[in-house]
């Protein structure tokens, strides 16, 4: 994603607490109280510009929703959409996700979602791809028991390497969709990168599993 | 596939029973001894015209393989090509594969290759797909510990009800891809529809799975 400097980008984030969480590490367990009611969370990591994040959010009202993005100048995008949206159910981090076990505790999210996540082609680079077997380690920490993992890409590859990943880790998948626009799943809510690809008449890949 | 009559088929398989194996049921538990070499065996159900079974024997003289192919019409045409390339490593069965553990005992099987399997895309029809978890089930039995099931298709709906079905009987997926030519496997061996469908560039879907 190209990314544009955006000077006022700091103060933005600051001057809204109450939707990018300055302190998220100390919000580990205790997340719901952040939201107006208690009700299933969805974690999506790499949240790019937030398109997904604002629209799931608003219309699926009986969720909560977090969605942590690294870059600055990509995650005011994001606000802006949420705010957009006028909702109250979805909350966002600025953090560039490690190890999320230190920001979420056991069995405190329902859904994840990766959406285009970077593929990170180079075997070398293998170990960042969100995929990677340490990275389902902490997805399965964090999830509940029957909680789903559901990965929306573009990539070839990645998509291939993930469904093996997810495999030989011992998950379950539940629904498989090698051209999930052509198959036309009504509830799909398009991220920017899948409107992108979409639009080039590029297939988009979909997986669900859980642990 | 389509049906021509061929008035000779029966006669010309009668013909043949050191390639068409007239009693295969008895076979059971000792296939390599109908082989020069106990060597691991592979085993093609639904063999259509017989390009792969033929190829492979021919590419692979440390491995024994067995066709099964039902339709009189067709596997005719897959003797022809077995001849052709004058292997002996390479026996043919004239059957419908209902119960395989009929003709096959307990580990006899290293391999199991399912090429462009009749897709039954209807629901009511899930079963007779050579996927679903009842044909599973015998492929474990007939299988050794480490066997490999090996799918190729053209069909999108019928690979990822494939992947599915493979998971949620606990297989383990060692490799997908999803686009089998453009991903260049050289020692890829490619079937009559193989050929069809990729010259009319539709990916083709690969995967191989452990019980
Ligand atoms: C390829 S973009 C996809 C954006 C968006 N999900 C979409 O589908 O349009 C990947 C995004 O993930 C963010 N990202 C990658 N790794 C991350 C990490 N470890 N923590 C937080 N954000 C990350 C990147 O900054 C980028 O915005
Ligand atoms: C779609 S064709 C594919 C042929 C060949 N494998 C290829 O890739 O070119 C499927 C073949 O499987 C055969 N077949 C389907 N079900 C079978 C069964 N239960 N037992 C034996 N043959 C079967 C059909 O007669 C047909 O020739």
């Amino acid at each position: 994603m190209r990314l544009r400097h955006k000077p006022w980008a700091a103060d933005f984030i600051k001057e809204h607490q109450d939707l990018v969480i300055p302190d998220p590490f100390e919000q580990k367990g205790k997340w719901q109280q952040l939201f107006p009611k208690e009700q299933p969370l969805g974690l999506e990591i790499g949240t790019g510009k937030g398109q997904f994040i604002a629209y799931m959010a608003s219309h699926n009202p009986d969720m909560n929703f977090i969605g942590i993005e690294k870059a600055e100048s990509i995650i005011v995008t994001a606000m802006q959409k949420v705010m957009d949206q006028g909702v109250s159910n979805a909350l966002l981090v600025h953090e560039n996700a490690e190890d999320l076990r230190d920001m979420f505790g056991k069995n405190e999210v329902d859904t994840i979602y990766l959406n285009f996540s970077d593929p990170w082609p180079k075997v070398r680079h293998e170990k960042r791809r969100l995929t990677y077997h340490k990275f389902l380690e902490q997805y399965q920490d964090i999830l509940k028991e029957d909680g789903k993992l559901i990965l929306k890409t573009d990539n070839r590859s990645f998509f291939e390497y993930s469904l093996v990943s997810f495999s030989q880790y011992g998950m379950t998948l539940e629904d498989v969709t090698l051209d999930l626009h052509a198959s036309g799943d009504e509830s799909n809510i398009m991220t920017e990168y899948e409107e992108k690809f979409s639009s080039k008449g590029q297939p988009i890949y979909r997986c669900i599993a859980t642990f």
